[in-house]
């Protein structure tokens, strides 16, 4: 499997979860300094013009939640996103769905608001930014408060969703987040830190 | 199981997939004009205050993706989510990770848009609110013309993907996209409509 990843972004989640599940797998960094997402060559990879995307055998994925549980259902031994369990399953998929469709979300409207407004409407681009520490802190309290049971997202096993919490934690801090508002967040991001696979990842992309 | 849902929301996908697997459920109502998803009541239930919700044996589960997923693992021999493929199944998930993450957030800007601006900020949600046609036109376009196989989502096979599109493409003209643009979404949706799963769930929903 070959991942096209950004540094800083949420490709690093998949990256973490190559890792853990011990994949043979390369990666191709996308430059967004370059704006090499929009490329022709990459919008044949994936027309989104976004990382990550995860090349396999059998063709070309894209979407956080989808490549995490793939690569986790591509290595069954590690249940990692505890599929035999329906209903455990579907806790793993709504807190990803969570983070895609809510926390990311609230986060991207500090860089990314011409998704939404007219770029030349700069007064509202300034208004979703100023917005950004409320929106991604109300929905890292959801985490706190909701999900995250400790001492992983699920309990006592481990997740794709914690390599998933962990990157998008990775921002807190530069959207203004609170962290004394959410330790159990800052605890996990902290312990996630120390894994060797979380390491590697991470000495990878910024290699 | 009982599916929470508010009427013109995207519960129907859920609904729809219920009544396709052909489930026994049973459905409430939560009013959204008198701001019954934020109830201590119904916080209880979803503390994000939204729909939809499935109260299951198992506990409750919330985020469309999740759901629609869990629905159809619940009725294996439906084969709704193409489970027994990693690679296909990765597809659906992809698909369904889209609509939530960028469709469905893309149209939450024309009536949502306190999510992420103060509320007092009439400019920036007007902002928002004229960038609508736009970033649910290009949603749809994306769909149109890298996702939708046809005849169904997912091609030959009727799978999940159909219920969530159906149900977003229900608002398509309220968020000013042109639907001479988008003709096999539109063509989707006039078959989707005529299924009697379809019919029921939204005929219970109206009732």
């Amino acid at each position: 499997m070959k991942l096209y990843y950004a540094a800083h972004t949420c490709s690093l989640a998949t990256h973490i979860v190559l890792e853990e599940v011990g994949a043979d797998y390369s990666v191709e960094r996308i430059s967004f300094a370059a704006t090499q997402q929009r490329s022709p060559e990459f919008l044949k990879i994936n027309p989104k013009g976004r990382v990550p995307a995860l090349v396999t055998d059998k063709g070309i994925l894209t979407e956080t939640p989808a490549m995490l549980v793939y690569v986790a259902q591509t290595f069954p031994k590690t249940n990692l996103a505890l599929m035999d369990d329906p209903f455990a399953f579907a806790r793993v998929q709504a807190f990803n769905s969570y983070l895609c469709s809510h926390l990311h979300v609230a986060h991207a409207h500090r860089m990314r608001g011409t998704r939404w407004v007219d770029a030349a409407d700069t007064q509202a681009i300034e208004a979703m930014q100023r917005g950004v520490p409320k929106a991604v802190g109300e929905a890292f309290e959801m985490v706190e408060r909701e999900m995250l049971k400790g001492p992983w997202v699920m309990g006592e096993h481990f997740t794709v969703c914690d390599a998933y919490l962990f990157t998008l934690a990775q921002w807190l801090e530069a959207d203004g987040v609170v962290p004394a508002r959410i330790p159990k967040v800052i605890d996990h991001r902290k312990r996630m830190s120390e894994r060797a696979t979380v390491k590697k990842a991470i000495a990878q992309e910024l290699a």
